[in-house]
């Protein structure tokens, strides 16, 4: 349910508002050292209250690992790390389980739980959880540089703004990691435009992880695509996931989207990369790239038709509180994250004896 | 691996060439009756050779159930179909080994298993690994109509042909799944001509299930996106899956993509479905809907470059045998019965005591 | 790894010596009611230095929840209940690394994880980690409880001192379950002495778990018995497991053996239970019967051989600490956990649609 | 539910008396060359018919491999096998329905899959499941022996009579795996004279697995212990296991029990083996021992009450049919196949990166 992973588990843990959040990570080697200054400025990206664009919600987001480490180090007992909730907002949600918010998950959520589930804040439903993916993603991505993988990801578009620039620069420690200068200025006026009418807006994310090997991943069920896709999905507000050429290969001919190997000088190459690196579920060494399609935030101030699930009437509800009029940006290190999670537990596919 | 589920398990096996291929059903309640005609009618849209447009291998694919079913009605242990091969080329594979097809999982299956991969046909990541899925599937339509749920794909697009008409009449028993008769036939010379260049093309194919109750589903890593897309991803040639409004969600702003409550005469209603059916990984009683991409198949005559893995010298390499011009066609029923497993299997999640 | 169940997934985490230690239970039912006290209380009967036969480590095993509940009602989200460690020895546990204690899992984790093992304490190995699997256990007690189910264990043998009385009245409440007043004075004396030689001493329980409903389980390798005794033999220091009748009905004939079914005042009766309520992995209805083999704590002051892994010397190893004589009494309610948390998944094992 | 392994996985299929009955086995590597022969031969000594000792029912038990192999190596796809069920008892089981046999699954299994389970010789609960079990299993014997690990069992007990020899040669093409000759008399003229009684006797397997080596398994609930019992209680008519000295640790003290280190010539040395090769649910290095205790056949044509389901009165029943009045010899290749899958499984545990 709240765990992915097949030769590692991460289970992540926690509702919006309860006292912590947290997430395990089962299945760690022992004996890797973890740089936790270095994961939280990973985490830092991701909090609320960076900058403008998000949420004003005041959230620290270190964690506290009450076991795995000792010294520092892994030490083949699973991973906890707790984050405190701070900024809990003692507002009454109440509410919510009325009047439920369009494009949230109130609605669903209440046929599903019932009247105990907990509204407050979006309760499990909030991209609140993804600090606990992240931790366990920030982990991974320290993991895999040792074996000399990098994940990155970057914002390919907000609303109808599109940077497709190439993908070849680090944008790690960028605020807001566009490559084009002047794409970037138009996003922010984007977000910024969008938030004073009190509406919010989508975009999508573009990730590539370079130099996984050759050969990695399974056919039918258990491929990579399969195996990003199920933890991509569970990163709130994404409808939509795409490899390589994506979704254009629908308008290709073979021959034109057929990656053609060629003889260079350390060896084979492979010129282009419509596969995404993926073939038959199979890394094949290129690097894997995939695109991630993220809805706008569903509370917005605006005023929406809802519901009155009591009175059966019709209301106007406008939904306040402190929300992201964007929540790409803050959706990069997730992405990464989730990226991470599940390239270092394909790397961890047993070989054979 | 090749298994998928969680209530019920649907395990595929068989290589293109073996002796046969087949596909075990664990977990489906005891005393459901099949109509193993409607069985059979539902794989000979999938089988090759019902047209010019689709590969001339000649196979049957009636399967042989060889347990879990008493008369006709399942008997609570696993079902177990077999289709035997019968059109094998005995056709000389082993030069595959040697000079993998671009766009093909010739390269990385060889890099992951070795030189006793069963390269024959395209062993284990042949298309023809989808008759036992569509076995599965096609078990799964005939339950899911009994609680009312129904499962249908259309064709939406081959290569620029784009037939963007609502969806909203039975297209189950058409050869070529198109709504439009104009678009059809547009669909129809497209593939004629790329066949006739030693060419392939690729589509989108868009599904919707109907009637699919209110609250089924999980939050995070087991919602109904995440269940999907790692069953669609077993399809070979898929490259992107999006739900609801999909991409196109992220040049949207929150009011106009959230989809608004209203009253209506039997209760609350829905007015737009960009979500796609899905909040927070939860139904919400509208269509599921998602549109898959494929790409153009691999397999083509026209001349391609690869690299001898042997000699280390680039050849060019033009793939001979009975390919698909297009595959999205046979790929219609393969998307339903992916869909028709993962609705299933969603509303089999227990309920609480 | 760290994880059990099917239905619920019980996830327990933490060291010996860690700053906590604690369990997540995922998949619960939203809206049940957990009286804390009495789960304290179920805690209290595990936690060590409640009398003079147990380790004198000094821990309250409160735990504290950070997620899962709303106003002590369960929601839907993953339970996460955590102990910090409070009486950790700061003694240097470094000899254990070079000097492993014979038969305890110093030597095999070694190998296993190397030098950045836990050693301290047992590290993840401790029997410490059994607070948690009783919080979760004592959650699924309450649970069962109001669908008439109960759980109880006893203790069955100290030593050569064996209590066959026959196991009907409750015994929750009493600081050593024992049945016969007689037979406890005796392993009382027993244990006395065993500790007083610096020593340590096995011993059997039992448990038995009243008004299952008949036809719950599953065949093959998911029956009633392969689930408990999954999780059984993740308490420390258990070496067989036995249902019913148990080993004694390899001396039995089929009709001593075979449980008859006669027509009793209210419906079907079953007379006797050598099956202990499980026939083809499926419950009849009959209370599920099991008892559970312990071996002597292997911590003993007694002095041992062992070897120096680092000179490769023979060496004489006295292991001193706060180890208990005989687990045996402690262990009772963790067998009741174990059993619950079996029972509690299995039950909700789907019903079909 | 019918599938079990970790890193592969085996599922079983069939019913006794439906056309096939069979075994998938995925995650083999790939290149792995088996002896068929050899197979067959192992699978021969489970089969029926063998002696005067066992049922009389006549099947070939020869698999016919529809995938997984090229030229007898597997080629990394799935490998299944099917029997084809040939003497199949056309005899009316209907009565089963109503009047369910003591000891049996029928009354169970009605209850839980109603009127279509299939009741035709025991259905999927038929010990003739165990001959798939056998296919997996002699494979995985053969892969383990290529690694230099041995399985083999033995009969330890028939009744009452006990051969506690020493298991130290070896055994695997004896007809009755009794290592005392004296015994081995006795425990064949205890059958007999239980056959003649129209009665079943029950008895013990021990199964020694040699040169596992250290630092396999895992802690909690994944160690050894757990993945042996999980399978092992997937035959049918097991009600115990025990593990080294298993329940006689009950009465030993920790001076007893504990195994200790001693320098030998080539290193290090474990001096007894009460622990069966396993400690904290990782391999030491010694021989894995087990014993398990197979309960008297319930299908005994000695009368038994029973009690008719429809009328609600009181029968008398005398089981007629191809029983075996001691499944034990029959059992030992079973007992060894399931040790033989979970030790493999185990071995391909990953290792780290």
């Amino acid at each position: 349910m709240n765990t992915y992973g097949k030769n590692i588990k991460v289970t992540v843990f926690g509702q919006s508002h309860s006292k912590g959040i947290g997430v395990i990570i089962d299945g760690l080697p022992a004996g890797e050292r973890i740089d936790f200054d270095r994961l939280n400025r990973f985490l830092k990206r991701r909090r609320p209250g960076n900058n403008e664009l998000s949420s004003p919600r005041k959230e620290e987001d270190i964690p506290e690992f009450i076991c795995g480490f000792v010294e520092n180090r892994t030490c083949g007992a699973p991973v906890t790390g707790i984050i405190y909730n701070k900024d809990i907002n003692s507002g009454d949600y109440e509410y919510l389980k009325n009047t439920p918010r369009p494009g949230h998950a109130d609605y669903t959520a209440g046929i599903k739980y019932g009247e105990y589930y907990d509204y407050s804040g979006g309760g499990q439903f909030s991209g609140r959880l993804m600090a606990p993916l992240c931790i366990a993603g920030g982990i991974c991505i320290q993991l895999l540089e040792k074996t000399g993988i990098s994940v990155g990801a970057r914002i390919y578009s907000i609303g109808d703004i599109v940077d497709n620039s190439e993908f070849n620069i680090p944008l790690k420690d960028m605020d807001l990691p566009v490559i084009s200068p002047k794409k970037k200025q138009e996003m922010i006026q984007k977000i910024t435009r969008v938030k004073e009418d009190g509406d919010s807006i989508g975009g999508i994310v573009e990730a590539v992880i370079n130099n996984v090997p050759a050969g990695i991943g399974e056919p039918m069920f258990n491929g990579i695509e399969n195996r990003i896709s199920n933890i991509i999905f569970g990163i709130p507000a994404v409808k939509g996931i795409e490899f390589g050429a994506g979704f254009s290969v629908s308008g290709m001919r073979g021959s034109q989207c057929n990656d053609e190997f060629v003889m260079g000088k350390y060896g084979i190459n492979i010129i282009t990369n419509n596969c995404g690196g993926i073939l038959g579920g199979i890394t094949n060494g290129m690097p894997i790239v995939f695109r991630v399609a993220f809805k706008p935030t569903p509370s917005i101030s605006k005023p929406q038709k809802t519901v009155n699930l009591v009175t059966g009437e019709e209301e106007i509800i406008s939904v306040q509180g402190r929300h992201d009029p964007c929540i790409v940006p803050r959706a990069v290190p997730c992405v990464e994250a989730a990226a991470a999670i599940a390239v270092y537990d394909m790397l961890l596919d047993r070989r054979d004896i």
